[in-house]
């Protein structure tokens, strides 16, 4: 059983809050935030105590803590819980600052503890297949992959101010979405972007609309897009065509009900949002991570995986300013 | 080469007759119709001659007859036609009476020309797939039939009185295509039917929704649904379900454009009506007329055929009325 | 807070006891079962108690019983339950036979406690939202309703001779689903049925593949198509022809993956059977009971819904036997 | 009615000859070939004459030409034909050369007949489908184009070789379908290309998979894949973002036939090439050149479409050598 501490009782804490308690391997033991109201309440929903992240840091009773801070605390605490002797599952990104991930890990490693980035998208079950059926050999070697990114919406503009950008914060999953299906980094990146959707967020230095390619020392190819508005909901695709065939995962549906009539045929939405669409993918990376650290296996996405991620943030947010394909440090 | 007379210059007419000077192995020498601007028209646009009936049966140059005239007069035509030794493509039905079906093909047989009937949809590309699949032991044993047929809109009242009834006139396309899938005749028919759509067809003495059930010696079933309306157009479809799995027929579609928005994923609606849709059936069927005739095989759809087509549609027509199942006279 | 004992620790107790426990407005108190190492562990895993039937029908602090028996104890169940008080939630069916069926709810109409019939599919996202759709006007009047239900394979021998039958034990769902959807009971039921998957289970005197018709009074029609094996999966359909249009709910897959290769596009299964189709409309058929007990409304499923489908299911088996259509005892 | 006089007697001036001898207002008068086996067997199939181009455009009695030759004539006779007085449609491109195509259209501006460029997917139902909702408004505004063109499998060396290279053969329909969708030319054009599909490819001195980025003047962005090698078939497809929805244009599909097994569910691959994808799109584009021509219009794609789309073209032909972004001489 491994008894968990979380850190922070957000939108993002509650939804790992219900996967540690409802693991039958794990047990949720404290909770943490600033805000008190919240970690109180979450608390008391699964029976755990509210502490502060330096009590439970202090708990040699408590095995992992999963990190659901804000960003900028990430790092710091990734080391505070290694040096800690806690295994760690952290939220995305390890740091805005690729210098100040890198130097993380360099502490973190120099424990002995596991340490997993929450990269969630991995543990979607149709991205999974995707990858599993590659892995199989179902369409021969992969070629051109491309990974559709659009949100619902774009965040307030305070938010879209702290957040490092559109590459830095949204689409570095989907630089890791290629890093997992590619199994390598790319040589090149090149990045153009725009801020289409609402001139405020350009006002704000940064894009809202964007499109990537990505080279590879073989001769692979990889295209990225991202909007920060698609107004039909949440659309999280993958194409891979290969030297056999294509793969693609489609959207999840809010239902299968579709309508035929004189004005045509009318289907559900794609799932709204992270939440719905990602539910099931948030309990497989609890699981995986339980497996991992109680059964001593490697953990399936690494400080290196979080690392390189940010590394092709860095290279694309670079090219779109200047519009010229950028070698990313890797 | 097959020099060919088209009897009927309707708007069924003037698909054949496309599709007859279209083909490189047959001519479209003579049109005759009663409506002589009608045959006048389709003949000057495709360089042949306006005829009547009797001067195309008549004629030694010609090699076979298309009938594409009203329903009341195909029993005689192919009499008429066969003992003047034309091969003839007949459009459906053969007649609406059963006995009068079977008095022509004991006079068609005298003769030892070939007679097909025009069952169109055996050729539509997506059932002639699924036939073939079925022939290929996809999906093991036939068990369970499902045809959709349902009509974008009802048929004025004055065409209701005249057309035999909904079983005769609508759903005998269907008893062929269950016929053609099945291989075989039912040994028993239940049909029940109502005027939902519209009370003035039941006040006429028709139904306009059905659905018929169909049970085969084997244990084999079959199930039939029509409807005169279907206000997103036509819709036509077949499911196989066979031991080793299901086989399905889509509806074609308009275009394949989707659109979604804040209000759902809109698609295209079914092609609108025969016309459209079984375009491609209507050149298939005409080239295998061409073939069986030139070449000196079998025609793919006998008088027979359409004997059994009808026989079926007889005890339909009288299971509806009466809500006892009927065992068809095959 | 509903307080709940769990009478039934099987596959389908099991379920429950998830919804149960991981419900914020209820409780599981205590389980019972014949079979106690069953109900020990799952008693354990909630952090429930073990007891008896009896002892949690005694017990004045439980307001509630989930009775997930076996089926010929249902109706004994449902009258002591109600004789003691609890709210009951009962599996589906209320009995094998309707006399005894209706002789319960004479019984349980004496006590003024909840009684819900748990025929979980009409929880289902895609049929409750279908079934709004039509209640909200979008298709106008229901004309036609199609409901496919195939299970992937059969059950063991053992089961079909004590099930009650295809129509009982299957297709009971089915006559559920058309009350749900149609509003109303039919008044005539027409059913073909074959041994044709399995030549066994016709010696033991059941079918296994069937085509039910449902006439009703206003002249709408119904078609249930049943199997007991579809070697794809679950295959659970709705197709609700309107005098606006068509109203269709498809299967949930398994994912959203295709591979496109030259052999053709290869997409995934429906999910395999009722535990994975169904969870969602477990919990939600959960919620509607404790919303309904707690908040004093009507349950959504009541013991005469139970009865009509009962109803229906033996007319069903006695036209599968004559051949005639039945008219039903509602 | 148009008098039509045919150059080139290969494969796509086969499909053209269909349309021109099929269309109610145009009449094939001539075909040209050096090929004198290949003209004459299509003039006898449609009751045309064999002729050389000269004396095709030196006959008064032809209005039009249909110029299907290869590739390095066609500049050649468009300011042949347009000295003569005979309107124009040539096949795509102009020219390989960006500098010679805009020399011919000097030439042809000379004279006042209309010369229409044969980029057949403008006319393709679906992509002309989706065209139509974004000028409706269905969308919004336009943020992000992308356009998916993949063959089923590489042309021989020796045709890459004198092909221009991908982004002037293969590509140069998919930078006319940007300018046909985005009405507008970008402003700079990034290509990142491979030769992973065939290294030989590659030692030729082309790419066979390519990602082109566009930046449009307005922050609009286009992004167009391309591979030579999609074994499933040929890959067809439009995905437009606005900033009210997302308008997409799936394949075409052999047939609408799909097989459930328990292995899958296996549906139609796209149809195989432009031959049997574009079909409708080329009697589509005949109709609308004599429509143009005889009620005097303007012609729906014009010289400058075919000298725009070259110049992106050279652009993105420069950018895939260079690594970076090309500004488009347009």
């Amino acid at each position: 059983m491994l008894r968990v501490g979380l850190l922070g009782a957000g939108r993002i804490g509650q939804v790992h809050a219900v996967n540690i308690a409802g693991h039958d391997r794990s047990a949720l033991v404290a909770v943490a935030d600033v805000n008190t109201e919240a970690s109180g309440k979450l608390a008391a929903q699964f029976g755990a105590e509210v502490r502060t992240s330096e009590e439970i840091l202090a708990d040699s009773g408590i095995d992992a803590v999963l990190v659901a801070t804000s960003t900028d605390t990430h790092s710091d605490l990734i080391e505070a819980a290694t040096a800690a002797g806690k295994a760690v599952l952290c939220e995305k990104p390890v740091d805005l600052s690729l210098a100040r991930a890198k130097a993380c890990k360099v502490k973190a490693d120099a424990s002995s503890v596991p340490v997993m980035i929450g990269f969630n998208r991995r543990f979607d079950p149709n991205f999974a297949t995707l990858r599993a059926a590659l892995a199989a050999g179902e369409i021969g070697r992969a070629e051109l992959l491309s990974v559709t990114s659009f949100d619902p919406s774009p965040p307030p503009l305070s938010y879209i101010r702290v957040s490092g950008g559109l590459f830095r914060d949204m689409m570095i999953h989907d630089f890791d979405m290629a890093g997992f299906i590619m199994g390598d980094a790319p040589v090149r990146v090149h990045a153009a972007g725009s801020s289409i959707v609402d001139p405020a967020i350009g006002a704000a230095g940064d894009v809202d609309t964007a499109v990537v390619t990505l080279t590879y020392g073989d001769g692979r190819l990889a295209v990225i897009r991202n909007s920060r508005r698609a107004v039909y909901g949440y659309d999280q695709r993958l194409e891979l065509l290969g030297s056999g065939g294509l793969l693609s995962a489609a959207n999840m549906l809010e239902n299968t009900v579709s309508k035929a009539t004189a004005q045509g045929v009318v289907s559900a939405k794609p799932l709204f949002f992270f939440l719905e669409r990602y539910m099931p993918a948030y309990a497989a990376e609890w699981s995986a991570f339980v497996a991992a650290v109680l059964d001593g296996g490697e953990v399936p996405v690494t400080l290196d995986d979080g690392i390189r991620a940010l590394a092709l943030a860095e290279a694309a947010t670079q090219s779109a300013r200047t519009g010229r394909p950028v070698v990313p440090e890797i």
